[in-house]
């Protein structure tokens, strides 16, 4: 059950698939040379192969426990977080006003998918921080800045996000929690929240909670949200941790996974907390950290699935049953040698480097959205940023679920087995298609205001961009090349296709297919980007740079996608076309089971 | 969390799908009315959804616990099964002669469905049973059927199946369990089994283990293995539990779900034990029972899909979230108005309806192919039959984790939560694809033996029956009915190709597209029944029999299937075609992440 961070692949992803050298272009990171990505990713690995990793499933069996509105998380996690915070990790993509490493938030990325393989309960808390940092760089007052950010970017203090409540999920707009000003430009916030990750824990001195809350005649609906940030213990004068404030965990959520990760449901009692931005304003600095906060969870699901493959990978090569065809030596063999296996396993690792792809891919774009001198650049970056955030988030936990899920069933009856450790990723996977926007909303968001931005503007750049991949596989001198693009011509004029007919359908229309368009869109970017890297590891190998090997295999790699997932995209077209009317026409009595 | 047995559904799928009468015509079944059909339905669904239902999450909560050899079940299972016994399900398909019902395995099935909807944990117990007793029936010696055979179908006594040990999963033949004779025409029995259904259990008050063992110079494989019948305790002169024999319980398995039901690891130290059929002959024995115990847990991907559907169902009518375009009356409106859910829902529930009738249909054929005085009717079913259970099995079982997934989803954050009882059905219905044969097995099963026997024979039959429903549906007088057909039509020339493809392949080529093979085989046998179940429906319609909209919604769900499932489904051609090559040309290195 141990875990090895794949450096090579993710460099691989970050260099030659999203470019990350852009990034280094804009002169915005003078510091940040190719050395220091290499040198930054292996003590990233070092701290989750080592520390982090192994705590994963002790810290499953032990989960968490409150008592006193305490909360005690498993063994391990305080220690685990203590060499995070010492190793300044939590603000590798901040600032160095702000105590950061002031690196590119795609390198943040890389970091995050590591934390995530290594114990995505673990990885829970600093992401939660992470969030809560941009929502401060953001809309935070100077004071609210000087005092609040060094403490979180440090990692000495951790930070929660409070949305949900019992009858506000989805709709963020029906919440109920209240605020009321105190008179002193504080305010009394009061209210209960459920689902809050990271509510209370014993691993930082102090827990900076954003709470989204309605203030005194505030209009109904989202245009009457205000962002409080409420600390549980109040700074004193020299900004250490002085009074107890008003907010406690009340409950401790009895989940199906990521029992590690205490999931609290919070009560605010009069707690003191100050306004951070404008009144009604709430909504606006979520959507600041939206971005963020949703790619990470698509991070999230590439992490889990590396996980459960190295596992499964690992077990495969370890197994013996029957006679596998083609393989050497005496029966039985490694059940990797059975080409059921191979395919499962095969298929793991390309959607996996798929799913990487997209997902640096958004972050570089994040990257240069921010940083790139270039206004008409910077809107492009930022055009592709936004349509691939849906698509990362959900198409990444999709597929954390169906890759974890493969590796139950690669461990055969052993997967069932608790003690084996694959039943936990399937366990954990399953929450990242729900939270931080169930992946129905990412659809939705997709085949809406991602569609409709600057008159379908994002999607016909990356449809340009895909064809010009195309292209470039067509005319390569290895013959490995055209046959991606055979495939990948195909599923892009379906991807174009699908745009026309959702960007003229009714809206009803629309959102009943808008899951399978996020679909098609996911299929097609994530064996585009393998096409990108088939083309740059083609190069390599021309170039004769770098391992020779290990290029071929990204190109063996696309070309398994292609033959698989691509092949299939198409098939996508009868599901996104067919409308709300077949859902809706025969009313619920086709729906009932009689 | 209630469940309700869907009687009218499996009504619709038994007689106007799969066609029950024809069993009813053999004559081999003269108390079976039609109307005795509804009355057993309905009275099985009484147990099913008052006395067993209502267990299944508290029996996931609290677990079977071992002291001293002896399993203690979840409260309320020995009750449970004392109904059980005192209704005589388990003796439903078994003959009269031996205390049974007499009935057709076809309905059987059906009950087995509505016991894995109400419970998968409390159905494992009575699925065991049923195998252990078609052994007997089989290949047991007419002492051996007097001495068990009422007790078993009766369920006063249950029975099991040991076949897997630590290096024998898969690889049956490698299994060393040992039986010696011990001179009186009984064996001594010695070995460890692991894996063991309800091996242990404080139900019934016998449990009668049937035993995979080696005897003494035995040729190696699976050509050396033979069948034992071990009791727990030995029956005495007047057949009643006697000496307790030396098998026991000696672990429980720490699962990931199916939690009330005991997995034992057994240990047998001499256990005496009497040969079932003859010696090295055990595999035969196995063989015999194993297309009704794959079926069963084909049906098992029903029963659970079904569950999960109908809390889903129920939840996405109450839980209230947003606005939904079109939605009557004031927002918040019940999310099953959303489109995104309303898609999920209905592509369930299609997709169950097509795993039903898949199954049922392998059970009516199994009855006539048992039963039909015409012999090549009888080996025309037998054919079916054979190529059904394999798909059966596997995609059934895939599909009952998919739609545990959806479900889970459908629930948003609270179906992560395991008081709400979504998650539990996900972490149940994991174990189907892996157990009785892993779905790779199935597929491996369907793309060698199936595909080959009679010169392939079957897949013909099965391609000519589709054609027919295609030209049913093109000349309907219901213009839902063409639309159909312009699905079925496609999807069915693509497994025409398939097979032609996989015929003529090498057998690693063959064996690295066979589960997208089986995938591909079951979404166009799927959703050829449910267009059978459209012609039926139409007939209806016009001929004014029943309820319309019942009719109507079985065109509907068809549709809906058709224009995603079927509409989809020649895009499997590039993963069925891409053979072995790509997956193992590249070595190892491809598959390691570094």
């Amino acid at each position: 059950m141990s875990y090895r961070a794949p450096v090579r692949d993710i460099r691989f992803s970050l260099e030659e698939i999203a470019a990350l050298d852009s990034v280094r272009a804009t002169g915005a990171f003078p510091e940040f040379s190719g050395d220091l990505t290499g040198a930054i990713l292996e003590e990233a690995a070092k701290l989750c192969n080592d520390v982090i990793a192994p705590l994963n499933w002790p810290s499953d069996q032990q989960g968490c426990t409150l008592k006193d509105g305490e909360v005690k998380t498993p063994d391990g996690f305080p220690a685990a977080y203590a060499k995070f915070v010492e190793g300044g990790w939590q603000g590798l993509q901040f600032g160095t006003e702000h105590g950061g490493m002031g690196l590119p938030r795609a390198l943040g990325c890389a970091l995050m998918e590591m934390l995530q393989s290594a114990s995505m309960s673990f990885g829970l808390g600093p992401m939660l921080s992470f969030g809560a940092i941009e929502a401060l760089i953001a809309h935070g007052s100077d004071e609210q800045r000087a005092l609040y950010l060094p403490k979180i970017i440090s990692g000495e203090w951790s930070a929660t996000m409070n949305l949900t409540e019992p009858q506000a999920g989805s709709d963020v707009g029906a919440l109920r929690t209240k605020a009321e000003p105190n008179g002193d430009g504080s305010w009394a916030v009061s209210g209960q929240k459920i689902f809050i990750t990271w509510g209370e824990h014993d691993c930082a001195e102090n827990i900076i909670h954003l709470v989204l809350a309605r203030t005194p005649d505030s209009p109904a609906g989202t245009k009457g949200i205000s962002l409080f940030l409420v600390p549980k213990f109040i700074p004193d004068e020299s900004g250490n941790p002085g009074k107890r404030n008003g907010v406690k965990a009340i409950g401790l959520e009895h989940k199906m996974g990521i029992h590690g990760s205490p999931t609290c449901t919070m009560e605010y009692a009069n707690a003191t907390g100050w306004l951070i931005g404008e009144e009604n304003r709430g909504m606006a600095a979520m959507f600041t950290m939206m971005n963020s906060a949703r790619l990470n969870v698509g991070v999230q699901g590439v992490g889990i699935a590396e996980r459960a493959y190295q596992q499964a990978f690992e077990f495969a090569k370890e197994r013996r049953q029957g006679r596998a065809p083609g393989a050497e030596g005496p029966a039985p063999h490694a059940i990797i040698d059975h080409p059921d296996v191979r395919r499962m396993l095969s298929l793991m690792k390309a959607k996996i480097e798929a799913a990487r792809a997209i997902c640096f891919h958004a972050a570089v774009e994040g990257d240069l959205a921010e940083h790139h001198g270039d206004e008409d650049e910077a809107a492009w970056s930022r055009r592709r940023e936004e349509l691939l955030i849906p698509v990362a988030k959900a198409w990444s936990t999709d597929l954390g679920v169906e890759v974890a899920s493969l590796g139950v069933q690669i461990h055969g009856g052993m997967g069932f087995i608790e003690e084996t450790g694959a039943a936990q990723h399937y366990r954990d996977a399953r929450i990242a298609p729900i939270y931080e926007g169930t992946n129905g909303i990412q659809a939705i968001d997709l085949s809406g205001r991602k569609l409709s931005m600057e008159g379908g503007l994002a999607f016909a750049e990356l449809i340009e961009d895909i064809r010009q991949t195309v292209e470039d596989c067509e005319t390569s001198s290895n013959p490995a090349l055209p046959e991606l693009a055979a495939r990948l011509a195909p599923a892009v004029d379906a991807l174009e296709e699908a745009v026309q007919w959702m960007a003229s359908a009714d809206m009803e229309d629309r959102l009943a297919g808008s899951t399978a368009f996020l679909k098609l869109t996911g299929d097609v970017t994530g064996g585009w980007l393998l096409c990108v890297g088939a083309v740059a590891a083609q190069r390599r190998l021309k170039e004769a740079e770098g391992d020779a090997g290990f290029a071929e295999n990204r190109i063996a790699l696309a070309g398994i996608y292609a033959e698989t997932v691509l092949a299939a995209a198409p098939g996508l077209m009868g599901e996104i076309r067919m409308g709300a009317a077949p859902l809706f026409e025969p009313g619920l009595a086709m729906l009932e089971s009689a």
